[in-house]
């Protein structure tokens, strides 16, 4: 075990889209927790694109990061030292409370206990964590899929989406992918989804779109925004449901002032909704959630494919790789060895 | 009464915002009703923004008019000779089917009798029409306005907002006002507006809208898209309801591509959800509507003003001042006396 903690700081608001310089790593001695608190070794440590959010001066759903604080995220771990009687050393633990460090020092609030012996412990950051959820509630509780409906999703084989697509299958619908390449539409067929579009390469993506869903689109999940989003505006049918969940593609735009009222046009013509989605608003149902995701992996109706950087010190690389897009399948980081 | 049918025919699809010019005023011979048929003398026209719409070649909610065509609108008139039994000379009716011109023909199904003891029969277009009807369904179906809840309306002083504005008093919110001049405020708060914006005169609409909005928006009643909506958008409360029902701003783009997804991110925070909003899909529950606007209309909980422009030839002229927000009130077109 390491005898130091080393902590990626953030130096900055980033500018636009971050590069890694806007982190450093910083050595510090392993902390000692508090009373009721826990020391953990970061096994896992999860990048999202929900982290662009907590970088940035804007107003935003939850409290950020400013420069010279512990970059935050979420991960799983192994507990080294605890100070609350619901934990001991040697449990696996998660929590959206790591941060980009070694050894985080825990609350009992906020932190779970996770089984290894029911499923690989970084699912705990996967099908069963954040982006497993986030699909589950986005499409069964907000926009209410129903049988035989065309279910647009993008960002299709990343880590909300792989999830979202089997989640729609299940149920009957139709999944149609959009993704950034052949080899992950590939992926999506395997997963079930029906049709799948190329966004790096198509030449009209609203054309494409169009092709893909004859009758138009449903129920759009878009975790994207950008120029998807304005594609699949373009071929909403009437009373779709359109859930804004994820806002990468405005990664680099940060920070502009909000425009963009002509799209509304699109929604008034086809009576769609269009709806901001945050999975900590069913906080309540996360259990029932959970039980579901992992009965349907248990029964091989779910696949989960993984992208894991090895080291902390390749987390913002790894941060940076998803925002732009490379990554494929849920990004992870990987700090220690169980 | 006149022996001749002036009608106004579209010469063009207008570019951008339209022109007095993209429409002629064609004199033809009195129609003779067919088999079923009603041959009527119109009295009001209305004009609304919906036809805007209407008059591009661009995906819309219903058939538009093209080149040649007799221009699209609704109207109350009285009937000159019925070949109906359900219509009789002398009866006061109103439809969407007159169009601009002195004499329609109407078919039975879409047109209804208007009792003129019960209102002045230019209210069928107005509070008890399409404008009344929208405000009702947008904000009780629809939104669901909450008492308590804050409502910011734009165009408030206008057809649909002037209603909207009294229902949401009516249900215990707190109505805010957005519209073009001083008279148009001051107009709002007699009709119990609490707090109003100026939009031409606003420095910083947002900054006002905040201002008079300190808790956020809890329901966005937008008649017009535009800087209105991107300014509303920055002051949403989390689960604020978006109602998009008029994109009038946007009559000087149609045709131009659809863009604008930056403010999706401001919906995300927010959790917000837009939705499109078209009166149609709550024609079922329209005698309803009808009955309680009436009542309040009675019991002196509703006013109602109105903009009428006299004679047929000035149609286009009224619906161009619609377009460029320089009426006051519902915009209607008298063309000929009871």
């Amino acid at each position: 075990m390491r005898n130091s903690n080393r902590q990626w700081r953030l130096k900055r608001f980033p500018e636009g889209m971050p590069v890694e310089d806007d982190w450093e790593l910083v050595e510090s001695p392993v902390p000692t927790p508090g009373d009721g608190e826990i020391l953990v070794r970061s096994l896992y440590l999860s990048v999202d694109p929900y982290m662009r959010g907590r970088i940035s001066p804007a107003r935003n759903y939850a409290q950020g990061v400013g420069p010279g604080e512990v970059m935050t995220g979420g991960g799983v771990g192994e507990v080294i030292r605890s100070n609350h009687p619901d934990f001991k050393a040697g449990d696996i633990v998660e929590s959206f409370q790591f941060g980009w460090q070694d050894f985080p020092i825990l609350k009992a609030d906020g932190t779970r206990k996770v089984d290894p012996a029911l499923a690989p412990i970084q699912s705990a950051l996967g099908y069963l964590g954040l982006p497993g959820l986030t699909a589950y509630f986005a499409l069964l509780h907000q926009a209410q899929i129903q049988s035989g409906e065309t279910v647009l999703i993008s960002a299709a084989s990343g880590a909300v989406g792989q999830v979202a697509g089997q989640i729609a299958r299940l149920k009957g619908c139709r999944p149609v992918a959009v993704a950034s390449s052949a080899e992950k539409l590939a992926w999506c067929r395997e997963l079930g989804y029906d049709a799948g579009i190329n966004h790096r390469t198509s030449d009209d993506l609203a054309a494409g779109i169009a092709a893909a869903c004859p009758d138009g689109i449903d129920v759009f999940f878009d975790n994207t925004a950008g120029p998807i989003h304005d594609a699949a505006m373009q071929n909403l049918a009437v009373k779709a449901r359109v859930i804004v969940c994820g806002t990468i593609a405005l990664a680099d735009k940060f920070g502009q002032p909000d425009i963009g009222p002509r799209f509304l046009r699109q929604i008034m013509v086809a009576r769609a909704r269009v709806e901001g989605f945050l999975l900590f608003d069913y906080q309540a149902h996360y259990e029932t959630a959970r039980r579901e995701l992992a009965t349907w992996y248990r029964d091989g109706k779910l696949k989960h494919r993984e992208d894991i950087a090895d080291g902390l010190e390749r987390t913002p690389a790894a941060f940076l790789r998803l925002l732009h897009g490379e990554n494929f399948g849920k990004q992870l980081v990987k700090v220690d060895s169980l």
